[in-house]
């Protein structure tokens, strides 16, 4: 397992330092890891990336070089130094489970420690977490589009360095794609990786159809002839063809062909007239090429005869929506042995926090579909016994009453007074959680553009508690 | 060090158990890497990560249990399985120097060595340079919008994993940055680290000025105080003066403040003008806040009162060009012993390669700046003695004659004959060659928007070449 202790930025480390010397450093606080909008404009985010944000807190550890070095950056005391040497974490934190769909402005994190090691771990949790979501949305975007059809992550090359390639494909799968290309992925998270040849293969042989059939030969039922080389309709698919009748009549089932370029809708149609003319109507016709969720619902609306598809670049890299701004921002701190609620104003009213110790329920309807979200503080006793009216964050005459309904608390405990509370599962179960997870969510909210907003209201006591707050702030001098 | 040997597509691997099989997995091919369109639509790109595509070549090794979970795989063949076991890189590769300035469709990687080792290679060779190639001249697009101001890297929370947060730092400290916030990325590469405190320093203490004079007790010249938590104007500002005030008082010179949200051109100014009233005129006024080049480029228009840049999310990430779409293609392959020129036609006319194995020539006038590069055969002798006449790829009546040149072979040995041969050097000291090669290319090329094309032209040879072999090829059945 790799220490990533030391991946944190320098102002987190300078902060500590500080509130070691005012001797603030043991004050336990409240962060909430929270995002303000979906990527992509989507009705939803998958969370993804907790199994990586738990190794990261089990390994926590400052080697001696790493003291050595901040030593030499000759801004931090001795006494801090010292105290590096035996950081580990001590405090609570909770998270939703991997694979949950969340909204907006919904704590998905939670952590509650003292000061001097929460705020170390802010800047790692969310690159983690950011990141995985990021894909895991993205493929759960491009599932929807393929509608059941397999969706294979091929964008290793275009992520953004290996651990991208690495964490992007477990996120891929996680968010709903069969496989991936990755190797190392398919090794390390054990999921089902695809592939068979490139064009190159088809330039090494003197020929289209020696290349073709010398593929054939090595995987008889594995070869997914790559078709355009040359000229798919001229050469490639009628290649194609000649080898899997050769393969047929040695009592192999072709698996079919790959098509990398041109005119997708066209070129599949075409092909799969001239495969079903052959007999092999029933064989896979995969696409790729800088494919992404528009693009693919474009070719489905075009009829194209494409059955399973290749997403690289745009997948891996969530490119129309690269990053996933989730923060981390402190929602209560100890003063004088009690936890005070903390708001920041800032210049832009949208990035008010929710002050407190909070918590998020799901509220299930009769028909045990998603009906709204609701975040309230920790103690309050919210358990589908009495009629429970939700508020909404901004617009306080908007309100909703739930009668016949019931909740699940959504945050669940990953630490506890520092010990590791949370159960490993394996990433095809955190996809099949996924999956089913997302049976619950109405269409409306899954739709690629323009979905309807789920509604996320407060507490009636959490949004009388940010009231007063806002109402009794002064600007502090 | 990392090893990444199983860091790769599939159907690298089976590709080369097929050419096993096929018994042509010791012929010598030549594959370029090359891009098609420099990123954000910017004149150039900087060629960056060539140091860890050495370690990665380096650290090659199939470890037992990576055989194992190939062989569980069920598709290799023993004897290959077997051959793995002892893999290792055996060819030449040559790259341009890290931190050259390249353009679309010139060889910045080129490898030679038998197709067993060229095809495992590819997908992790594409990853390492791609990302780090995107960051380094997104950082230097926006080094160029800051006209000189200092501009720091802050991205890793939003940045696409780890990895991505780590060798994107050193990328974006290569094309230009004066420091990065990531403190493993100041270890790892010895590169500057920067940083002080956030919103929550701000909201942990009773009051904002609290706050900032406890950060200036613990750092007295190097609190760059952060003043949008509450009210800039109101509040920020004036209970940063006071600070200020009193660790001048104590000798000291404050550093300046940070500005993270809200109307940057109108807080940066007025900020100014108070901090000036107050004596403070020269202080660092640090903006950040979703930064990227175009909107440097606009505050500077607007006469904000900005001196140094922070820059996050739209750095690390180039969320506007999010992949450099570097690929890897065939341009030779040997046949009955000899070097055979190959090229790939595809659907798409601009995807057609420069076949052969070839070198890059940057031509420079006798003022010393670039006038165009060269791309030629590598057994041409081209040494500036001779006039030189180049072709354009595709409009071949547009040609140009050089009389007074000198000529710079941009393709230098990494690794010959599996030998690493490739000097390393410091991070810093790559930025300072980026940033002398940047002097040589006149400006029309560096431009923002709308930047000049730079003239990248092929050798009568190779023209003559390609022609040759585009007018010969009938499509293969």
């Amino acid at each position: 397992m790799r220490n990533l202790t030391l991946l944190t930025d320098l102002y987190q480390l300078t902060m500590m330092n500080g509130y070691l010397n005012e001797g603030l450093h043991e004050d336990v606080v409240v962060f909430d890891m929270f995002f303000r909008q979906n990527p992509s404009a989507g009705g939803y985010t998958i969370v993804c990336g907790i199994e990586q944000l738990v190794d990261y807190i089990k390994n926590l550890k400052f080697e001696d070089d790493d003291i050595q070095y901040l030593k030499s950056l000759g801004v931090f005391s001795d006494e801090f130094l010292q105290m590096l040497k035996n950081f580990e974490f001590t405090g609570d934190i909770y998270s939703v489970e991997e694979g949950t769909f969340m909204f907006p402005n919904e704590p998905i994190v939670r952590v509650k420690a003292p000061i001097f090691e929460a705020q170390l771990i802010e800047t790692t949790l969310l690159n983690i977490i950011n990141f995985q979501s990021l894909i895991a949305t993205k493929a759960s975007r491009v599932c929807n589009a393929a509608q059941g059809d397999p969706v294979l992550e091929f964008g290793l090359r275009r992520a953004q360095g290996p651990d991208a390639g690495i964490y992007g494909a477990r996120a891929a799968v996680i968010g709903g794609c069969t496989g991936t290309a990755n190797v190392l992925a398919g090794k390390m998270f054990d999921i089902p990786v695809v592939g068979t040849h490139a064009h190159s293969w088809v330039q090494k042989f003197n020929s289209e159809y020696e290349a073709f059939a010398a593929y054939a030969k090595s995987y008889p039922e594995k070869a997914l002839l790559l078709v355009d080389t040359y000229d798919v309709l001229g050469s490639g698919v009628p290649n194609a063809i000649r080898v899997f009748d050769e393969i047929s009549a040695k009592g192999y089932n072709p698996l079919g062909i790959r098509i990398d370029s041109g005119d997708l809708a066209y070129l599949s149609k075409k092909a799969h007239s001239m495969l079903s003319a052959a007999g092999y109507e029933n064989v896979s016709i995969t696409a790729s090429n800088d494919l992404n969720e528009y693009k693919i619902l474009e070719l489905k609306n075009l009829g194209a005869k494409i059955n399973s598809w290749g997403v690289g670049t745009k997948l891996i890299t969530s490119s129309d929506w690269p990053s996933l701004g989730g923060v981390y921002k402190l929602s209560a701190a100890q003063e004088d042995g009690h936890l005070v609620p903390k708001i920041k104003i800032s210049e832009d009213p949208e990035k008010i926090n929710n002050p407190g110790y909070k918590k998020v329920l799901r509220i299930y309807g009769s028909n045990n579909m998603a009906e709204a979200d609701v975040i309230a503080l920790d103690d309050e006793k919210i358990d589908g016994r009495e009629p429970l009216t939700i508020f909404h964050p901004v617009y306080n005459w908007k309100k909703k009453t739930f009668t016949n309904y019931r909740v699940k608390e959504l945050l669940k405990p990953l630490f506890i007074g520092g010990k590791c509370v949370h159960e490993q599962k394996s990433v095809m179960e955190i996809r099949q959680f996924c999956k089913d997870e997302l049976q619950t969510l109405w269409p409306q909210y899954k739709r690629i553009t323009s979905p309807e907003s789920y509604k996320v209201d407060l507490s009636e006591k959490l949004w009388l508690l940010k009231s007063h707050m806002l109402s009794e702030i002064k600007t502090p001098q």
